[in-house]
């Protein structure tokens, strides 16, 4: 009558979650949970399944985008609106430990499925509710994109620089961060769960995280009323923690102290501005900034990045190129961490960032296993619900 | 001997944590452990404790960045080469149920705790390390910044405009994110505890943490062989889905199929645009994009931004306001969710974010309790290890 655990070794291999997220932050939560060791079973609507199945770039038929985000999952097509595909689904829910979705508020009461009627039915379930605003306010109606919550956060205000435009971060934040605050109070959740036996409605907000994110410069807002606004790359406080073009491409050099500066300017042929009046002390060189940057970029221009990291790196202070996606790729230290896994599919194998913590020294939290094609795992899920009923 | 449970009524309100951190990662982490039910004790060097005690804005002498991450938690000064006060620490290790520190590899087996020892003195202990390239590999012993793993990681070449310089995200989210992820982690160790009784080694380093926010853009440049770029605040496949000056100010929409964008248009009193050979068809639209955008903020420059706003949202399209802090601090939903905590302090009171997820409805994690003064429950706990003993 019940599904059985994970069989995999991760610190979560006792939880059964059932998954009804669908594109982002909700299955980028379950994600986690499953690369953690969880049995992750993933509902999704008859014939095409998950939206986000169709999000390119497509390769050999299937999504990059989901197989990605999906790793680790099964999958059963099951139709909310079937009296028999409800009852596989609550004869799922009956066994599982954790339940999450992220539809707009309000579709799950909808469907039969709200908040007090699971309550009720499966007191020990840990219900959690990923959405745009929140399950409660005045805005828990309203759509949310990723890009409509940066913008309402404040986000997008801070990041730039303060003669551009205000910029979305260029990753999707929003979803992801969601993803993460909620796996963290599902998991709290579960520990408050062996306690009591009782379960809990967890309601995450993208909103929410997103302002989350934002704690200094709301504190900073309140303490002193002014409104923080872009500064580029530069470090608010200290001069030069920055980016700075060299003749092929940026750097970033981060001085603290005085000393640290004095090294800087010396190692890379500038000792003249040691003792040079605009720039003397810590205060000068933020009151100065801008031209101490304009001096050290005529100079640092002159040659590579590599020349410059070399040199700066060894008069020991911090510093390091700006990488694009393939540097990154690239790095020896990610690769010297695992942090890349091989996922293996039919035909399609392909590489992917596994969940980036580790709970044992050489135990990554990553499973090669591949995601599911809509509905791959539906005949074993019914075989093993009917045989243990 | 043991140190009690916190008595506060979050779904952590059983765990025990000493935490040696300082600075951001770390206190991060152990205020969403803290704002989640948990006992925290932060060690401080006796004298200046924690350096992120200095760092500005400082209010009625405390500062306010401080005061912020470390509320809720209990403060008690060691000096980690004086014997007595070591006795201290062992004494609370014995009862606590979790350790966190972030200070450098290699820092706690100088101190003499390393991994080794604390899994045979304290074999439940769950022992969580944050660190900017993590405890393993070639880097593990480089200095890293929010804005050094930033540049390594991808996240500032993919971050800002084409025609400008890769650009930090302009919240810590490095340091942010990485606690986030090892609150996470630990949890999940909690977790197994509970099944095995043993402890764990939780690894979290901040560079891994940026480049899995990363992951789609890996993936796309595994599949695709394309080196992802600087898109602005556009969204890359579907226009117009970006940001748009108005007269007063910026506003983001985000229009989702071809009736949407119609409807927009329409909408604004641009109807020609409808059937306009350069963007007609979403191909289209994509292709021009630039001149589109050109097009349209040539017409919404003409009024401001609550005017614009009005219209679209009733034509039922998503968009909002480009939010400043303090506008952001200032939004009904944000309110609505009691998403701002007062904090109480001795003639200091101020307001903070609360860790943005609830496990119970109308219950928030946030505690109003102020951050401690260095040592201002040393002798409490110093009377609490006695007379347990």
């Amino acid at each position: 009558m019940a599904l059985s655990r994970s069989g995999k070794t991760g610190p979560l291999s006792d939880l059964i979650v059932v998954d009804l997220t669908r594109y982002l932050s909700g299955p980028y939560c379950t994600l986690l949970l499953a690369d953690l060791g969880a049995r992750v079973v993933k509902i999704e609507s008859p014939g095409n399944g998950d939206d986000s199945r169709y999000v390119p770039p497509i390769e050999d038929g299937k999504s990059a985008y989901f197989m990605s985000i999906n790793r680790g999952k099964e999958s059963i097509a099951l139709d909310l609106k079937n009296p028999e595909h409800r009852a596989i689904l609550e004869n799922m829910l009956e066994g599982a430990d954790i339940l999450v979705e992220n539809f707009r508020p309000g579709v799950m009461d909808k469907l039969g499925y709200s908040a007090e009627f699971l309550a009720g039915r499966y007191p020990s379930l840990v219900y959690g509710s990923i959405s745009g605003f929140g399950q409660t306010g005045p805005w828990r109606d309203l759509p949310a994109y990723d890009l409509v919550v940066q913008a309402l956060s404040g986000m997008m205000s801070i990041n730039g620089y303060p003669d551009g435009p205000p910029t979305r971060v260029g990753t999707s934040i929003g979803d992801l961060c969601a993803g993460v605050y909620a796996a963290l109070a599902i998991l709290a959740a579960v520990n408050e769960r062996r306690r009591t036996g009782r379960g809990s409605r967890v309601d995450v907000a993208m909103l929410d995280c997103q302002v989350a994110l934002l704690e200094s410069h709301y504190m900073r807002h309140n303490v002193t009323g002014e409104e923080p606004g872009r500064v580029g790359s530069r470090h608010p406080l200290i001069t030069p923690f920055d980016t700075f073009a060299c003749a092929d491409g940026y750097i970033v050099i981060c001085t603290v102290g005085d000393a640290m500066y004095r090294n800087l300017v010396k190692a890379i042929g500038l000792p003249e501005l040691q003792e040079h009046p605009l720039y003397r002390t810590p205060k000068d060189r933020l009151a100065n900034g801008e031209a101490l940057k304009s001096e050290l970029e005529a100079h640092l221009g002159k040659a590579g990045r590599e020349h410059w990291l070399k040199i700066v790196g060894e008069a020991g202070i911090p510093c390091s190129p700006i990488n694009s996606i393939p540097e990154m790729a690239d790095n020896e230290q990610l690769k010297a961490r695992g942090l890349f896994v091989n996922v293996e599919a039919d035909g399609f194998s392909y590489r992917a960032v596994r969940t980036p913590v580790r709970t044992r020294p050489g135990h990554d939290p990553a499973f090669s296993e591949r995601a599911p094609m809509i509905d791959e795992h539906g005949d074993k899920i019914r075989a093993e619900l009917a045989d243990a009923g």
